[in-house]
């Protein structure tokens, strides 16, 4: 066993430097890539997928996996080499069940799809897009085919993203946090709006850069073995745990969008530094899922960063780098607007208590999709119709409306969930977090985010992809994804800020 | 035939997408790689490089190629086919005489001696260095065994860099050269030396690096298809032509070096944006040799960028961006001043007519090192003397000797050469123009490089690597490599600077 196990490792190390290679070429074209080059970073890209599809789906580990599979039994199950082979099996079972003549026709359409959904976009005309996405969804029932039946057909695009999770957990779990994110949306639409004109006038884009990398390198992450830069839509790419890339982009309307998206990105940033070097170069060397990553990116940005403790610390720093600005604004009213509710048509411009009603309406379009419950044609009523219902707006058209995200052009159905369970894991991890150390508040207060850190790259982030995402929030937080804590969270938060 | 002939192209199109993968990763890991990335960019690197070679020396290229071959004698040995077929044979031919082991163990040698080389010249201790450049050597000498016998075996190193070149040739042709400009750069020291102090006060690192991008532009650089960044040694970079990336350096000692290195890199970058998009994806998409690529780089940075049309049209402008350097400094002052002849030790810094010399050097030490008439441990005295007949000078230490180039501790036995190569090349080249179209200097005096980089285009960069950099030469000056034109050049200029 020793020495297959060995030569599977191997084999692996190198499908990982070729998967960095891949990174670090995406990395590229969405930071510095000249325009011109667009067509050969197509072909690179392909023929770099290609030979790492080839090298991954081979015989050799193919067989290799079949023998050490056997093995298991004999293993403990915590232990390094079970859950190598393991987590390895079932990536493997994953790529070679898609035929490559799939995977080259799906990304042709999907290709072809994202720039019909450009257009689309741009016209505000879904009929644009309606023939493609019907493409895409008939693809996605095709791939779900391929894969053993599962409890509902959606399982099976959710596993993409978040291994394990079932489309009925998913449901229960937002069916209970939907009335009351409802209610509190409502009772905060009642009460007098939060001020936050000084937001928005102009604020330097160098100034704020430059704050928010002393900013991220305080929360402790490691320039040393990363660096920010700036793309159209930020994104953390990375190359192993030693070369970790965030991006930020500058809105002249939204200039501390900036700050905020740094934060993001750097709990992003944090978990993937944070990964044990145990598992470099192996399959277990990133995040556990797409979930327990946003919960990483939306703890450092909104419960620490739209925090009144950290900002108790870091408003003086802003107001001297900013002084014709926020010099007049009190901490308390910089605080409310930070944190302004607001509900509105876009969602990545959406505050946290109206956030995850954009995710329940798009899960239960891409159920019913799935279900083939809804003719596409329909979608953009259906859309404005839950929209209405959730969060009391109608979008003015379907640019702002059903076309608003990238995800459907890409033919990635079953991955806005994980924005939202992200979410309300946040907030689970931080309620315990407070049972092991009450001080949280102080330390923040203090700018001292070192506590908070050790803690989560001990329960989280030291072991990558060991354990599934549901079982890694069942060991740290004793309890299966809940949104009781995040509804908690919310109420306080909010009621406070808006006097209820 | 054309069925063999698609199978072929379309799988040296992914090796060669793989190359362009390589490329930006090495581009990455000298511009914008954070340093703790280093080990894992180490493990990329090899793989990457790992997986593109057993791709290229596969059996099925293989039987292709030998297929192909045979089909050769019916073809118009000026077709595309015939080059094609032809220069993929020859790459192959290199790439599978050299055994996988020995390019491992080559890696793994010059790995280490650049770690030792680095530390030896750190220390100016060259016993430091020695037992490596020894091993290497000795390595150099397997290699050349793995090919056919040669006029001489350091014909076999010379072929890795410029294909089709003959160590009788080179030393013919520096022979030639030597006498001539060891007397000029003599004549010159009798000489009172001009003054450059004002080249050496502080300048303003952005503004010189704003000017750098507007002479490249001015030049036909498309950085729409390229961009220029900061790294410690200049160098260009590209995927493809169309996109070609330079780098430049900001040394407060010697501002200047900053333009004249964007000037040099620009010349590589036009070559490389120009050649013909027929070859790109096969394997003569790139430029013939690096003598013909040092042909463009020197003909931008020195006959274009050192001469006097030149500054009569850009000086207005620098005396604009530095009014308190250059206010006061006449044009011909200027002039005289950034074509200051000095003997120096140091090669990279070395000026026009002083320059081969240095490379002459080299090549005899590199072929007494081959021939073994030599003995590692004397290379310094013998450095030291060969520098004192050549250039008058003697360095004080071998830092600032034989320690001071990275070539040979990387095993690049056979290189040197090209450097003098291309400076005579370009020469040959500009007096082939100027027969051409004898408008050249009105042209330049304008700030007009459009048809000088027209023509290049036409006789030079459309061609890639279609034609060896012999034929290419001949095909152009209808004359073998020559030093009569550099000799006629740097008489002509020097002599006018100094007053001879």
């Amino acid at each position: 066993m020793n020495e297959k196990y060995k030569k599977l490792t191997e084999l692996i190390a190198e499908i990982q430097d070729l998967n960095h290679c891949g990174s670090l070429i995406g990395w590229d074209q969405r930071t510095f890539m000249p325009p011109g080059a667009a067509e050969e970073r197509g072909n690179m890209q392909a023929s770099l997928a290609k030979v790492t599809h080839e090298k991954f789906v081979s015989d050799e580990i193919g067989r290799l996996l079949s023998d050490l599979i056997k093995e298991l039994p004999g293993l403990d199950p915590d232990s390094e080499e079970y859950r190598i082979i393991k987590v390895t099996a079932r990536d493997y079972d994953k790529e070679t069940r898609v035929p490559g003549d799939f995977v080259a026709e799906f990304a042709q359409v999907t290709s072809l799809a994202n720039q019909a959904w450009m257009e689309a976009r741009g016209k505000s005309d879904f009929s644009i897009f309606q023939p493609h996405l019907e493409r895409i969804v008939e693809l996605r029932k095709r791939y779900i085919s391929f894969f053993p039946p599962a409890d509902h057909p959606y399982d099976t695009l959710l596993d993409i993203y978040e291994p394990g999770m079932k489309t009925a957990d998913v449901r229960g779990i937002f069916e209970a946090l939907r009335p009351q994110q409802v209610e509190l949306v409502k009772a905060i639409a009642d009460r007098p709006q939060v001020d936050d004109s000084f937001l928005h006038v102009d604020y330097d884009e160098k100034t704020m850069l430059a704050f928010s990398e002393e900013v991220a390198t305080s929360f402790g992450f490691d320039f040393q073995r990363g660096r920010q830069d700036k793309s159209a839509h930020p994104f953390t790419q990375n190359m192993g745990p030693d070369d970790v890339r965030l991006t930020t982009r500058f809105d002249p309307k939204h200039p501390f969008a900036l700050l905020f998206g740094t934060m993001h990105e750097t709990g992003h940033g944090l978990y993937e530094q944070g990964v044990g070097h145990t598992w470099s170069r192996t399959m277990l060397e990133s995040g556990a899922s797409l979930a327990i990553h946003e919960s990483q990116s939306r703890m450092w940005e909104n419960l620490v960063g739209r925090s009144m403790p950290f900002w108790e610390h870091f408003y003086p720093r802003a107001q001297e780098l900013f002084p014709s600005q926020l010099g007049k604004v009190k901490l308390d009213q910089f605080y409310r607007a930070i944190n302004k509710v607001q509900p509105s048509f876009i969602r990545v411009e959406a505050d946290e208590a109206t956030y995850n009603l954009h995710i329940m309406l798009r899960l239960e379009l891409e159920i019913a999709m799935v279900e083939g419950k809804v003719a596409i044609k329909d979608l953009p009523d259906l859309w404005n119709t839950k929209m209405k219902e959730y969060l009391g707006v109608t979008p003015p058209n379907d640019a702002k409306g059903v076309l608003q995200d990238i995800h459907w052009s890409g033919g990635m159905l079953g991955y806005f969930s994980t924005y939202a369970l992200g979410n309300l894991v946040s907030v689970q991890l931080w309620e315990r977090f407070l049972e092991y150390d009450p001080e949280l508040e102080d330390q923040i207060r203090k700018g001292d985010f070192s506590a908070l850190l050790s803690w989560l790259r001990v329960k989280i982030h030291q072991y990558g992809r060991k354990y599934e995402p549901q079982e890694l929030v069942q060991r740290v937080t004793k309890s299966k994804i809940d949104s009781a804590p995040y509804v908690r969270y919310l109420n306080k938060k909010y009621r406070a800020i808006y006097g209820l």
